[in-house]
């Protein structure tokens, strides 16, 4: 009797990882809700009109070829431990030796009244595609009003996500926008809104700094030390109890593990599954989590930050671990080796950290570039991406302006 | 008091062609429902996962920088003939001394029971979208199935539409899928429904037959002489009275003018707007149809075709007519030229007639590939085809089979 059937939850970076790891030496059955990956750091260029929402995805079942890898569209209802299957809402069952549970991370609201029902997330083409529609159809709607009506668009969380989206709207409506109609783009206007002292909290004070300053070059507007209270569709109320007018606000300020782990009735501590350092689910040693779903910690005890890197070195990992419980080889534990964390402002501009190495400006940028377009899965993706950066960066210009979210 | 304020009803071929010829002489305004110009000629394409979906959509803002033309986002709601002014559904009322419908067509079931709840049409990006997502998603479900189980797509209609979508289906289903799971996609199967008694029949006969042999080369089954009596999600009654199976049904057998036409008040013929030889609409010499919406005749006295080209054509043609109404000059009957048909069907096979000039093979299909994208709108639009073709050319593969029609 084999040992070596591995079921898969989640095709995004740490599954779909382990499963070409492990598709050398196990019988591997890869799951995912989506039949494409979605490459989440430029989702936010989709967002903006900056990129096809087709580059930014791409099909699992491509990236599976000729690995011998199985691949199963749907999402996991229930985990039988005793038949060692996990059943999956298409009807099929599936039954595995090992179970790797990657499902990703879904917007966290905290709680704040208003953010699920008015804010956008930023964690699907979908969502991507809903916000390109709703900035186009706000400039639309305010292009009927030869007055002074504005539109006040917010991005909560300064992190890289929020610093990324604030950077790029603001070149939107700079660029394109303005080109179309001047005295329209200049009645929008973008906040950027962090609770924190800082912006990009992981980064050194001085790359916030540098970033704050970018970014009000850009004419984003940004308050930090700021709390949002409760979102309702045309405005914001702060921790001040201050109420401001939000036409659109975005939600970058947090995510935790994806609510379908609550479905498979497995350990959850902080919204993540309770795991062991060798990245094994607390109580079932046969069942592993990696990537955003994952609440495996790093050396100084804190929670890994929900990032790819996380996810890619996971995958590897427990790819290792699950032939060393094959061969019966001791299991070790995961330890998240910190390449460095980048974020971009906009055009010639970005922040990149490793270690103590810091840079700031057109470097950085091109040092961001290439390693986005290196991680994007598929040649394909590459040259279509390649493409639209090019012609945005020659034209100063955004292609894909298209409302297209009623389908 | 100027007489020089059109308004324009339709931002396609012929709706943007009138708009930049009017834009040197008149104060002009061009209204459509969406934001960007769908390039329909190359929306099989999308659907078979062959170009991804932003790619033939173009920012009607950005196709109309700098002439000076204005745009609105909306539908036509009325025209109030007294104080000359259409109401749009954005609340605007535009006044003109010109108006310009152009609103293109619409697919026309001719009341064929089922076609309009459970067949596809072919006439949107949103269309295109879904059809991609069902065919990936029959794909998906048969996976599922290690059996006999079969699905069979039908195409009805066998225009210049219907068999360029034919064989893209035809195409993906030999090429990526087959490659993703030899088993599966032999148990899917496309079919060609036409009613007449061959395929193109705008063509010469010979490269009727032609068409019908390369396409059932690549494996899609012709069924001539077949009249389609009513369709359901899963089944076809022909015209016989037998029943085929049918999982999933796209229409390309027909389309008719606009159905917003109607809410106009304006005459109507045949399901186009009654025109005088002039584009004028029948007792209304200050509102102009042209493109799919218009009746107008050709010189055999029958209804133009509704492809682009007439489209084309009339909006050159109707500006030129309303600065000879501005001038006080004579107006005169529009003349169709026809340069010709062309269809493809596959890699390295297509057909085009000219006149009396026929050709087929692979000359056709790169004189076929060289118009759809001189034609098409964008530089980035044209840059992100060719590498996309590029790609799909040199791989087999078709990159773009995301399921994304839930938004």
């Amino acid at each position: 009797m084999s040992q070596n059937r591995v079921v898969i939850l989640g095709a995004g970076f740490g599954g779909l990882t382990a499963a070409r790891e492990l598709a050398k030496y196990a019988d591997v059955t890869l799951v995912d809700r989506h039949n494409f990956q979605t490459f989440l750091p430029l989702l936010y260029q989709v967002s903006t009109a900056g990129l096809a929402a087709d580059h930014v995805a791409y099909p699992v079942r491509g990236a599976l070829r000729g690995s011998g890898v199985k691949f199963c569209l749907g999402s996991p209802m229930m985990i039988d431990h005793k038949n060692k299957s996990v059943k999956i809402d298409s009807g099929q069952v599936l039954e595995f030796d090992h179970l790797i549970v990657a499902l990703g991370s879904a917007t966290a609201d905290f709680g704040i009244k208003g953010v699920a029902d008015f804010s956008y997330g930023m964690k699907s083409v979908h969502e991507a595609i809903a916000i390109r529609a709703s900035v186009m159809r706000h400039f639309e709607d305010l292009c009927r009003f030869p007055d002074t009506t504005t539109c006040e668009l917010t991005v909560v969380g300064g992190g890289p996500t929020g610093v990324e989206m604030a950077g790029a709207i603001a070149e939107l409506i700079r660029g394109p926008l303005r080109r179309d109609e001047p005295s329209v783009a200049s009645r929008m206007h973008i906040r950027l809104i962090e609770a924190g002292v800082r912006l990009l909290p992981s980064f050194n004070p001085k790359l916030s700094e540098r970033t704050k300053l970018d970014l009000e070059k850009l004419g984003v507007e940004v308050l930090l030390e700021t709390a949002v209270q409760e979102v309702t569709s045309n405005s914001i109320t702060l921790g001040s109890g201050e109420q401001i007018a939000s036409n659109m606000t975005i939600w970058a300020a947090g995510v935790k593990g994806s609510p379908a782990i609550h479905a498979l009735n497995l350990p959850v501590e902080r919204e993540r599954l309770a795991v062991e350092p060798t990245l094994q689910v607390r109580n079932y040693p046969y069942i592993w989590a990696i990537g955003d779903v994952s609440g495996a910690l790093g050396a100084d005890g804190r929670a890994l930050p929900m990032v790819a890197p996380v996810a890619l070195q996971q995958g590897k990992w427990v790819a290792r671990q699950i032939k060393a419980v094959m061969n019966n080889a001791a299991l070790a534990p995961f330890v998240y080796r910190d390449k460095g964390s980048m974020a971009t402002i906009g055009r010639h501009k970005a922040v990149v950290e490793v270690k103590n190495f810091r840079i700031a400006g057109p470097i950085a940028w091109l040092v961001w570039l290439w390693l986005h377009l290196f991680y994007l899965l598929g040649g394909r993706n590459k040259v279509g991406t390649i493409a639209d950066w090019t012609w945005n960066y020659l034209t100063f210009d955004r292609a894909n302006r298209h409302i297209i979210d009623e389908l």
